[in-house]
């Protein structure tokens, strides 16, 4: 098996994974983010730059970006939906921005009111925003695998979207399991596909364990070359109208098992579990990580 | 990637899945049985014949044992740690028979007051009683990866009783991890280790989803050439004192995996999914399975 050295995990908590809770206080959001610092993680999706009556759990996204400079040698990010995100974004001094394309019509109207085509063409007004500030996109085509209205996605338009990115100048892409269906026969054969495209640029990817197969997604991922992973501390990120359903794969049950493949990353184990204990408090509701449960294997 | 096209399902749940719980009633047993066999899967583990007292939720096995010529086309199994145990399973009508030995001594003395190399020589007498009486005989071994007493076992332990049961003559082999520790590039290993020894006789393999990891060693299994599979409907099995705490991987998360993967199984999954449902009513308390949260992915 032909696996990296290292991989890359991006802490996703403050965003993907608090998004759908109820909203939470500043100070409550700075202690989870001391917790995630303290586990050696180097890039963290820090908030989103979205509709505060959409995202109302987001809506404090310029105060918190307002304290990140507290914290050195970690690479913040934002999500944005729309050009005038991106605005917001770098005016409020983030250096690295998440733009979002769905791949599939359906989602992309239900989240963004457009379709995939003008999402896509609105690339070209985020990079200039983003390059102009000095700030670096990535890309993450959403509903990469499935729509949860459209069914399954036809692997072209994540390439047409890959496309679009690279020759509009993004600096990165992602693609995304958004409903956790995916599976890794099918994870690898998308990323046998868009490598290609990227060529030359970095490739992520981002799942969630909605149908269990998270974690065995995001080895086929590694196992297909991704180097860079997305997570949340706690597997945060489940829907409220699904009780207990998963979301986000747990940063810590996704470095138990990498360390465990001799795959090296940032995180420590032992502070990502700390930190998943941290924002279980601040939600106020069990978390789904196994770690946090089971604990490190015991090692005698 | 080199899958095969049919995974065996053995559905463990009546006895991986409940002997850490609560003793539940016969009647609900057999709920739970009739459930499982409209699933369509072809083997069940149905209990143990083991000590009462150590494990008073199985202490029912010969009553539940006199209920299995209902279901026709089904082959039920029973698990058994030593000779006595193979008697009392022959007795009661069973005609395959699961024996355990554990690959790490301490485990093996804390589970069955023997070291691994007694444990592996009963392998002959618990041979001849089944043989004796037409039963089939499956050594499962126990800690193939870590033991939560000695730490990661050393795979010559495993090769060693995998030899032994060979030449004593078993009909097959299982590789189980017990404590729920191990990922998919040490299932790979192991299984390339194993397979020249087990030549002939099929090799089946156990996980538990302890630390998440055991739908991604589950398929690293399948990929390194398993098809025989365990599982539990609902995820049951996890331990009493660790809430939340994962137990066997779950048969409807696993179905999902493969049947995404292109890979048939006999279990139909809307089956499985009620199944779970009805193994959670019984045992009261909610299971870990992430289909019996999340549903079967919609198909647009």
């Amino acid at each position: 098996m032909d696996l990296p050295g290292k991989v890359d995990i991006r802490e996703v908590c403050l965003r993907d994974g608090l998004q759908i809770e109820a909203p939470i206080p500043l100070a409550a959001k700075i202690e989870i983010l001391e917790a995630i610092v303290a586990t050696g993680v180097r890039e963290v999706e820090a908030t989103a730059f979205v509709s505060p009556s959409k995202v109302p759990a987001l809506a404090d996204a310029a105060d918190l970006a307002a304290e990140l400079h507290r914290f050195a040698g970690v690479e913040f990010s934002a999500l944005v939906a729309s050009a005038n995100g991106a605005k917001r974004a770098v005016a409020a001094g983030l250096n690295s921005i998440e733009y979002v394309v769905s791949a599939s019509d359906a989602h992309s109207r239900a989240n963004v009111g457009r379709d995939t085509a003008e999402s896509t063409a609105a690339i070209a007004d985020v990079t200039r925003i983003a390059h102009d500030h000095g700030a670096a996109v990535e890309v993450i085509i959403a509903t990469a695998w499935d729509c949860p209205f459209d069914g399954p996605t036809d692997p072209r338009r994540v390439l047409e979207i890959a496309t679009a990115a690279v020759e509009l100048g993004v600096d990165r892409i992602a693609i995304a399991d958004t409903i956790g269906t995916t599976t890794p026969v099918r994870v690898g054969a998308l990323v046998e596909a868009i490598r290609p495209i990227v060529d030359g640029l970095p490739l992520g990817a981002h799942f969630h364990n909605t149908r269990g197969a998270g974690l065995a997604s995001a080895f086929a991922a590694v196992q297909a070359g991704i180097t860079r992973l997305d997570a949340s501390i706690g597997g945060l990120g489940g829907c409220p109208f699904a009780p207990g359903a998963s979301g986000n794969i747990a940063t810590e049950d996704l470095v138990y098992l990498l360390r465990d493949s001799g795959i090296a990353t940032d995180v420590d184990l032992g502070a990502a579990i700390a930190a998943a204990g941290v924002a279980q408090r601040a939600v106020g509701h069990e978390l789904p990580s196994a770690l946090l449960r089971a604990g490190d294997r015991i090692v005698g």
